[in-house]
């Protein structure tokens, strides 16, 4: 089944904003096997984005729109849609009710041009945006679906994976489904990873072996085609264990157990609470540790010691005037214990830059403090300030798991 | 002038990269005063490729074809360009002995498959390539411009700007350029604005309208093309003045000027120190208060007083039972301000989920202390966890925002 995405926006054109719906829908697609050749990009003008359509319909089993169908005036998609398939357009007063609840919940006043989210080409069936006010839309024009969903990328990637792809699946009656397997790791560079597994990656193509690198860690993904999921959850089995054994403690999730999860399975385990004590990071270690639902339970909360001065007297560090330096980020972790009455506590300090401190921007000292012992590392990342801290976080939550299973660097 | 980008890549549609080449030429293009309609994607196929040239050469006035230039097989466009123009292909020997100097000069010898950089379509004028080994190609057929550029980002950009860009603006001969004004709102929802300003946005097609929303912030893009950039900043003028007085308060910052680096300049003015105490927020806002360069200067760090006995212990809360309350939001805020040392400090406490407290789920309450007053506002947002906790974090920004202009809410 050929598939068509067209992104509407003439900011878009303008290069204000980067299409990565495209490359969202592109990869889910392929994931799921279905094929694309072409993707457009249109502004917002009915008349092209009605020409869009047409051509895609044309050469398209089922052409997908993202964009153009919110509340205000240069959202055209719905009439463009209209203008290529000939439909008439019809106006659903259940929807604009609903519409009406969603501003009352708000306890405001609904503004009228919210009413046009109410419209939809005949015929189409109302997608449920649960993120949004704008409804998806399927209409089934001939023989080739088309889909519209918001620009919106948290709203689209929604109606993409609960609405569209299931539709698709249905409607191509493809019987193959795709079963893969994502194994995590972080502490080994992709070609490292991608080396050492280098045979099995070319001797096999189902299942077949992908790396992809993101925020430091290194997602190995099997997957496999077969007549049923679990026939391919079998041919997954035997690459997935020859993986795991290679990998070893590198290895620290499956699927969707990210590394949050997985300290907060260590807590439980231990029976720990946490908490941070930062300042190259700013919070965002501490933000990390309380973003899961009922996080509420393991972790205390955290600090920031941004000021030297805070560092030395609420985390009682001797002398903070050093900021990349062992012992102060193992005083900030012993200290932060003390002042939040956490069981682990991570600290984090170091240079994000762009001014150098004692040491290049983007070296910094990470310490994990645990009853049984305490222990920092100094590690380094090139890049801006945004990638430093990024990198930052990531390293301080895995060096919480190494910490968490008895593996201390260097020990 | 009319000009469209052909991106091609199979990996493109598979969504293994994203298409920043088209937002760099797309922007470029904008500056330079040219129109952009269309864009296309399309995979490593000689007959599609060839039929996305015929489209593009169809509607548009020039056509930049990024990406298939290469030595590999699957680099296809010299081929697709003679297909959809009916040119033949030429061998340049010029080129070919450049190609071998090339390889020479580091000292390797020249895989054969190279040699097809060599060739071009009839009466093509190559573009010299100084970053890569493939030419870039300009194709004068009938009355349309054909540019083949590669599709690594640094050889596009350097041919963009260097060959292509100055060839289309010889060839238009027109010199307009755009210009374009940001005008950034908090405070109200988009269609509540676009409906204040639907009177302009019909009356004005030069200067333009647009609006764009993200995280909870609102944007309003005026944009105008003139002959030159202060004409067009002229034109902008009257119209921007206008939104100016409509939005009042609502508009906070101008182009790039975010709230961050607006609280920025207004804690500079006022000469304050910032910090943090949050509960929901998980130490977010914190974050966002150290995410800019320099912001060592003004911000002192923050507490993230997730459980209770801290925002009692540390920040001196009468009673932490109650979470959604505006009493122990302006405890928080004051509290920080003594523990933190900070003129002004930020509170942020509520309920983001899944299991709701005193209040539903989304409701927060975020206090602002400062030398002058001390207040907290009670909100609500509908979603999931991360997009509340996303909205308490702008919310408390843009509330501070509001305390360091005077500005306290419902006073």
């Amino acid at each position: 089944m050929i598939v068509e995405v067209i992104a509407v926006g003439t900011e878009l054109l303008l290069g204000q904003i980067t299409n990565t719906n495209a490359s969202t829908i592109g990869s889910a697609l392929a994931e799921q096997g279905f094929d694309a050749h072409f993707q457009q990009v249109v502004g917002d003008n009915e008349a092209r984005v009605a020409e869009s359509i047409r051509v895609g319909i044309e050469r398209s089993d089922a052409v997908i729109i993202t964009g153009g169908i919110g509340p205000t005036q240069d959202d055209l998609t719905r009439e463009a849609v209209c203008l290529a398939t000939g439909l008439e357009m019809e106006f659903s007063d259940e929807y604009a009710d609903h519409l009406r609840g969603w501003w009352e919940r708000r306890g405001r006043e609904m503004p009228e041009s919210n009413l046009q989210q109410a419209e939809h080409p005949a015929g189409a069936e109302l997608l449920t945006n649960p993120k949004g006010t704008a409804p998806g839309l399927m209409i089934e024009h001939e023989d080739t679906l088309i889909f519209c969903v918001p620009g919106v990328p948290a709203e689209m990637e929604h109606l993409l994976h609960e609405e569209v792809i299931p539709r698709l699946s249905a409607a191509s009656g493809e019987k193959a489904v795709l079963a893969s397997r994502l194994l995590r790791t972080w502490g080994r560079s992709e070609s490292d990873i991608a080396d050492s597994l280098d045979d099995l990656y070319r001797s096999s193509t189902n299942p077949s072996l992908a790396f992809l690198a993101s925020g430091g860690e290194i997602k190995i993904r099997i997957t496999a085609k077969a007549d049923d999921r679990a026939s391919a959850l079998k041919l997954i089995e035997p690459m997935e264990t020859e993986v795991r054994s290679r990998m070893g403690s590198v290895l620290f999730g499956t699927d969707d157990e990210t590394i949050e999860r997985v300290i907060f399975r260590l807590l439980t385990e231990l029976d720990y609470t946490i908490a941070a004590a930062e300042s190259m990071t700013g919070g965002l270690v501490t933000a990390a540790l309380t973003s899961l639902p009922g996080s509420s339970a393991m972790t205390r909360g955290g600090i920031v010691a941004y000021h030297s001065e805070l560092k030395e007297r609420l985390l009682g560090v001797s002398d903070a005037s050093t900021v990349v330096d062992l012992e102060t980020a193992e005083e900030m972790a012993r200290g932060g214990r003390e002042l939040l009455g956490a069981d682990v506590v991570v600290s984090v300090t170091g240079s994000a830059g762009p001014e150098p401190l004692e040491k290049p921007v983007g070296t910094m000292v990470i310490g994990v403090s645990t009853p049984e012992h305490t222990q920092a590392k100094e590690m380094r990342m090139v890049g801006d300030r945004e990638r430093v801290r990024t990198y930052a976080v990531t390293s301080a939550l895995h060096l919480i798991r190494l910490a968490l299973i008895g593996k201390w660097w260097g020990r």
